[in-house]
């Protein structure tokens, strides 16, 4: 029996253009997550069955208080004790100096029992902090969320095997490899061109193979480039901006989007949606990620990802 | 009176497409490197008048002797000479460790008389040497090739004030620059994706607010994705692969192609071609570099250019 995105591409294949009944499957980043936590849960059991009780540590500083910040820790902190990660949260007050929090940084550096460092941003600061100074203190061999100068210089340039990548981009791939679409020769396009998303997602894109073509607020043809991609990515950060019209029939559509639109119908008065009109992408694209419920829980999953793979690294290290 | 540029993009403006006689205006890298170099002059003249004959430093290291990495020492030499830039070329025999290699970067690192160390590459050495180890042991501070991986992470994510550009690239938004077309905006198609040219190249144009599309042998629509290109650069190494009719009327076209042909008609029997097809291209595109005499001079003046930039940051930390 057809599956109905499989029928949704054969009748695409047949050259049906107003193709209003097709619906793109929808690459839920909830089910892939819990697949890869499972998975990684496993293997920190096999670390610890081997090296006499040894669990990855991760750690999350937080300068202030901001709440969202608070319930995204919240969130990688449930996470990681699922999978068996020892994670501890460093919470620095509002008041704290540069010199404090690099200091603090150093310090969990310097701590062999932590293999993962992340500083949460925005940092939350009365006083001026440099966040690209605390960013590239992390040490490049602890920094799991990638953004240090040297993890993206290698990422950028194709160093892919020896460096940390940034978990909303490492999410974004492993939700296109899960549609069994190729990237090599595939035309994708990205936009935005921020250090978290566009950026190191061009790059992945790129060293997988693809002709990628990264468009931003400067971009004058948007529809015209995105009606070109095989591939897209959205992390523009503006509520609905793609519109379904512009998506190319077929397409591969990951949506990295989180914005709050006002909505009556719920109690909070608001609602949640990407950077994709999804309604009318999913009548065009192949594939299609929802939000919420799609490259959100994939990031955290990454994280934790990396967190176990740079504890992989050092017994690797201690075993030479 | 209208130049042949300004005429040749007259007719283009008035919709003559068989414009079999329109010729695109050649950007000469010798001529604008002249006025690079002459211009650093100046300003290593000042910087001598100001710190009592203080001259900017530049490292040339050499692991063996091929013929090819003599040649292009001997005209940065001659270059930084020509500036007055104090050069010291550095030459390791071929039977050098990697540990010696290393030592010798590090030694340079720690000379204050040094601004910029580059080490030719490739290395030709009877062992094995790790070429990315080499490269990114040379201080980010000294680094005028802009190679590391701290140098191409700032680059690769928008931080360009606070790195160095390789010498390529740069060389190549140079002669963009002296077309008078802005780049922001444009659809910008670089072909390669070296870490000495194609990728420094894309994040260049990217941060310059171009729509960046990257090429490279994986792409199976090359000819398509040419014609798009307001503004192409080619940094494929394949002797005159990129057809003039694929390129689109009027684009600025950027070779960094240096690639030997056979041909009888010379005394060496062969002559010096870029990646693009010179003689067709130039029939439809605005602007075109030639090769030789294009982005080769261009990016050796370029690291005259980084060299002198190293030297006013040092003297600047000196004043604080």
């Amino acid at each position: 029996m057809l599956s109905l995105a499989a029928h949704s591409l054969c009748v695409r294949a047949t050259g049906y253009q107003q193709s209003l009944h097709s619906i793109a499957t929808v690459i839920s980043g909830n089910k892939t997550s819990k697949i890869v936590r499972e998975r990684l849960k496993k293997e920190v059991e096999k670390m610890a069955s081997q090296f006499s009780g040894f669990r990855p540590g991760l750690v999350v500083l937080q300068v202030g208080d901001r709440d969202d910040s608070n319930l995204y820790i919240s969130t990688k902190l449930k996470a990681a004790a699922e999978v068996g990660i020892e994670a501890k949260h460093i919470r620095l007050p509002n008041t704290t100096t540069q010199d404090e929090v690099l200091h603090s940084i150093m310090s969990v550096n310097e701590n062999a029992c932590v293999h993962g460092l992340i500083v949460q941003l925005p940092l939350d600061s009365a006083n001026c902090i440099d966040t690209e100074l605390v960013t590239n203190t992390v040490s490049s061999q602890k920094d799991v969320d990638g953004l240090s100068c040297i993890n993206a210089g290698k990422l950028s340039r194709g160093d892919l095997n020896d460096c940390f990548i940034p978990c909303t981009p490492n999410a974004c791939m492993e939700l296109i490899r899960q549609t069994g679409v190729f990237v090599a020769g595939k035309h994708a396009v990205v936009i935005g061109r921020s250090k978290i998303v566009g950026a190191p997602m061009h790059d992945l894109l790129l060293w997988n193979h693809a002709t990628v073509t990264t468009c931003h607020s400067k971009t004058p043809d948007l529809p015209e480039q995105v009606g070109r991609a095989d591939i897209l990515v959205v992390g523009a950060g503006r509520a609905e901006m793609v519109r379904g019209e512009w998506v190319k029939e077929g397409a591969v559509v990951i949506d990295c989007g989180i914005n709050h639109v006002p909505d009556e119908t719920r109690p909070s008065g608001k609602r949640v949606v990407g950077d994709v009109h999804y309604s009318s992408a999913s009548q065009r694209a192949g594939y299609i990620t929802p939000v919420p419920g799609g490259v959100g829980p994939m990031t955290v999953a990454m994280l934790m990802e990396n967190t176990v793979q740079s504890a992989q690294r050092f017994l690797l290290k201690l075993r030479r």
